[in-house]
């Protein structure tokens, strides 16, 4: 999926919500544990209850990973039951030397290897340049680089001055830009940090951001909007917790449908005063 | 096993090698590919062959995952062969905000949870603190976050000069420091850096670090020790390539204990000068 085709489902649907599937086997609702795969069947309601809302989904790797093989069992089973149409994050923050990457990259993107065939995945860029580039070599595939995320702990490295007087997270995105383009590249900007996002649209105007931290986190939606839009919206906005839990009872797909339309409503009151 | 334990085996054993787990289903030898786990069944040769010239092994995460399900269960497999008494690392790099690296935390560390113990893992710096930190509330476990890597990009971000006129890589060491004990915290420093090994020394003068890059990368065994070894040795030295892909076909496991042997006497004779 391209810019264009991504920008095409965003206007049809009038949201940007990315919905996240951090799906944490000890709070689902009682009722699901006695299923085969209770993480499946939490996530396929969801789906049911949130696609029509949302253009995208973000499984969180981890979450998958902590239950082992069976975990990666019920991920697959996941993947398999979105809609087409709808964009697929792999939020898995992976990096490491070129050969390494390259086997990351198999690992969701090459359905024929792992079974996966996510539209994108995202990356810690610390490694630098070879461990980006595999990722981009798999052909209408996205590369999501970490820049100034939204936890506490983003002060420790991402807002370090450099010697030349910028923060270094701009470096990262300043460097990443030359790796590809804005039809295979995305960054990760909490909404935490929604000061930034002018600095951050000079630097890159026309890539499209993920911005976590609406919700739970205390994100400002407006605020993200308003200094992040870009002509062709250029914001996925996640929220995981927020909707995945507004309820923890047989409600819950209810619930989350209403959480996650309310979020649509309000985006689409956004895509409308900003684009 | 914290760090005096370690240092016991290394003694004992003469060696601070590191045997590298990257496991290639398209570079094993084809004898091997009839056998019903073909990736398992290479390991546990390759582990046969080594485990008396090693006292770690590190299989890197991305080539299990690039095999989806199955992958994870060739990996449970290896991992409950390795012998005790060797350490175990698991190569992942990850990082993530505090509660989502405390499932990652729960993938390597929580037996109960995922199925896998590691002694240690890897984990990328740039989100800071809280994504580092989960994975440091696990008793008697290690965290190995990523300085100094073996690999060209590793000049991208890591040797960028700070305002305070250090490289970036030394403001992550020195952060780092803060957060644990040097029976927590070792530090990937790749053997292809020799020539900072004494500045990193200065910095982190206690800590283990894990040093990829001899071997296939073309790093120097000698400078490594002669720049990097403290008092407790203070090197786990990893070779992946060279050890695993010594043979390619019925030979390949005794070529391995070859060079793994190699590898272990060159070492004795590096802990007997500067130890």
């Amino acid at each position: 999926m391209n810019k264009a085709a991504l920008f095409s489902i965003i206007k049809e649907k009038k949201s940007f919500l990315c919905v996240g599937l951090d799906t944490d086997i000890k709070k689902i609702p009682d009722f699901l544990r006695k299923e085969k795969d209770p993480v499946f069947e939490f996530n396929r309601r969801i789906i049911d209850a949130t696609a029509d809302f949302c253009v995208a989904y973000k499984p969180n790797i981890a979450f998958y990973e902590a239950m082992g093989a069976r975990g990666w069992e019920s991920l697959q089973k996941t993947m398999a039951y979105i809609p087409a149409g709808i964009f697929t994050i792999a939020d898995a923050k992976r990096g490491d030397i070129g050969n390494t990457s390259s086997l990351y990259a198999s690992a969701f993107f090459d359905k024929a290897s792992s079974g996966f065939d996510f539209d994108s995945v995202t990356v810690a860029p610390y490694m630098g340049e070879d461990s980006v580039k595999p990722f981009l070599e798999y052909k209408g595939k996205w590369v999501i680089v970490l820049a100034l995320t939204s936890n506490s702990g983003s002060s420790d490295f991402q807002t370090v001055k450099t010697a030349e007087g910028d923060f270094f997270y701009e470096h990262v995105l300043e460097k990443c830009l030359k790796w590809g383009t804005d039809d295979q590249l995305m960054f990760v900007v909490g909404a935490t940090q929604a000061t930034s996002f002018a600095a951050i649209r000079k630097i890159a105007p026309s890539n499209f951001l993920l911005v976590p931290g609406v919700g739970a986190q205390g994100g400002s939606l407006e605020m993200v909007a308003k200094f992040g839009m870009n002509a062709n919206c250029g914001l996925l906005v996640n929220a995981s917790r927020s909707i995945i839990y507004a309820g923890n009872n047989e409600n819950f797909a209810r619930l989350a449908a209403a959480e996650a339309k309310n979020m649509q409503q309000q985006m689409q009151v956004l895509l409308e005063a900003y684009l």
